[in-house]
């Protein structure tokens, strides 16, 4: 894709909130990227404009029919002085593989990128420094077609816009309680649940909700069919280490093929520690605590990284992990992936994309 | 809910399509009703406008977790000039059952109704007359906070808007080929598939562009969890007449509890036809079919009101019901109900609601 962004700089520039009121997703930055699609121009008029609300009829039929998907990744500022992405390819793909599932046109991977960064350039200020902070990054394609037939969609609009983060969770590194679900399921195979969706999300709201009204942060998914095989959480997918091996659930269809999963799937083979992607059952997991070799469990994902599980509420028992405490492969994977994220590792995979200027 | 309705009136009245142009949910009304959630007013500041567009920051939750629910239901006009509701109380009870599965805050049904009477009101002369047209009109909620916490909103718009209609399906009453879907999941058992949210539609529309693209109008969807259950079809639920007993799947929280589906087993029972909600498997079908028990088929919703199926395509097998014809009984509750709506039979059921204007 050739075309040239065309660019609107803002003359009414917003005051940066300071470090310590950063919420997740809160706060956004001066500009945005957006572009359109329709049948006969494809994706076109990719532009650069300051900030500001989107106008759509109100038939369009994201709103009825939620033809949308999204995207999350992060920018951060080095010490020295870099603003990098990470891994934002893998992103992009993602987001095609999202778009294929909901029948969406797919958009030009480079091109997205290319667009990234230069929105980036221009908000480049917005990036906090503190350790901790980063800019959340949020692509999303939505339907705009304003017909209540319930098809696929001729017009849409691919967005980016960024916000400034602390960190996702109030509790920060120190480990999370979480429900497991018995009775509200969150996708099945055959349907949606590797996309991201905003479907996925809707359908996880209650169960959340009635997990939070008993002080759990999270839910932690079982699989639609059985609903004894572990899925993912909220917005993670989850790791356990199980008498010294690493096991997550294999990619199955309906859990997210997480970019931080992948990540650290790779850290702990470099450093030789036996791994296993495969179906796990919470009763494996119930027998693995009973018996001792539950030795540690998190979740991963942009928004937190690295969130250590402290407890496991499945049934009312109460499954305490590493004495609720964050583990030490759960601490080194944080502080190694957030060090290579921030410049201050060695990036040995090659995961840090640097913006040019 | 004792609000009174602000109105504001067009300055510019649309020019409204003649009866061959419509197409389902193409055009609209002149006017639209909304009103706003917070929570210290809950619902409040409900108003009458031009129908406008909506103005949305790019973070509303809508557009990245889905949190939407809608209804769709119809305003008649009568031969005798009257203008008439079908069972619109229904409609709101089951907006009320979205919003709860979905965590939106309810909506008052009476003070709805009446909204939407105000609406159509002012909005009369856009219902059209001819047979088989009528005003399609679209209540639903949005999630508007501007945040990309995945939780549940602070914020919602409820909106009306209106719609003059012809069939929904291009072909009419004319029987439509249905595609029997055996890879695709739309729901399942724990998740949302009894509620009217926008993930359960973009869920669909992979399979359907897939159906529509080998000439199949829709899809059948089976259960998620044995895959061999039937559920219903893309905005229908269906029905059998199989050895003169009329069958339908039972309300298993995965299907929508109809109020054509509803409306079609009272005047079914009211004729003393046999009548069964069950589970129904695909094989059932199969089998019935082979050995020519399966009479007719057909689905029901709003959009079609009554749609019989002339073929169901499944894994390659062709089952043509009823030679490809519509049958007797589809024919008899189609005529009876469209009769009812249009005021042209009497309304045994006491379903209609007449404006007082
Ligand atoms: C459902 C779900 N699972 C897992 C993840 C983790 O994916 P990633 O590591 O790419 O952020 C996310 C996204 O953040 C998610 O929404
Ligand atoms: C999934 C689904 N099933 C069934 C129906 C039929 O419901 P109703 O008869 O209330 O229109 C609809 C809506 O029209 C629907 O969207």
């Amino acid at each position: 894709m050739a075309h040239n962004i065309e660019v609107e700089l803002t003359s009414n520039k917003k005051k940066k909130p300071v470090t310590e009121q950063l919420e997740f997703g809160k706060y956004f930055t001066d500009h945005m990227f957006i572009m359109d699609y329709d049948g006969e121009q494809g994706w076109h008029q990719p532009r650069i404009i300051p900030y500001q609300p989107l106008l759509l009829d109100p038939a369009a039929k994201v709103f009825h029919y939620g033809q949308t998907v999204f995207e999350g990744l992060k920018a951060y500022r080095t010490p020295d002085g870099r603003t990098v992405l990470f891994r934002p390819q893998k992103n992009f793909q993602r987001l095609n593989l999202s778009n294929d599932r909901l029948s969406i046109p797919a958009v030009d991977e480079e091109f997205a990128l290319e667009a990234l960064k230069q929105l980036l350039v221009i908000d480049q200020d917005w990036i906090p420094e503190e350790q901790g902070t980063s800019l959340y990054i949020r692509p999303f394609v939505i339907a705009t077609q304003p017909s209540l037939g319930a098809s696929t969609s001729t017009h849409y609009q691919f967005i980016i816009i960024m916000s400034p983060v602390g960190s996702y969770y109030a509790e920060g590194i120190h480990p999370v309680k979480i429900h497991v679900e018995s009775d509200y399921v969150r996708a099945v195979r055959g349907g949606v649940g590797m996309a991201k969706t905003a479907g996925n999300y809707a359908a996880s709201l209650r169960a959340q909700d009635t997990a939070a009204a008993s002080g759990y942060a999270q839910v932690l998914w079982l699989d639609g069919v059985h609903r004894k095989y572990i899925e993912e959480v909220g917005s993670m997918n989850v790791f356990f280490k199980i008498n010294g091996t690493v096991v997550t659930p294999a990619l199955n269809g309906s859990i997210l093929d997480g970019v931080t999963r992948n990540s650290i799937l790779q850290l702990v083979r470099s450093w030789n520690i036996p791994c296993e992607e495969r179906q796990i059952s919470i009763d494996e997991l119930y027998e693995a605590h009973k018996n001792g070799t539950l030795e540690e469990a998190w979740g991963t994902g942009t928004a937190a990284v690295i969130s250590p599980v402290g407890e496991l509420n499945w049934n009312n028992e109460r499954l305490v992990i590493h004495g609720g405490q964050t583990g030490e492969l759960s601490s080194k994977l944080y502080n190694t992936l957030t060090g290579i994220q921030r410049g201050e590792l060695k990036d040995e995979f090659g995961w840090l994309v640097q913006l040019s200027s």
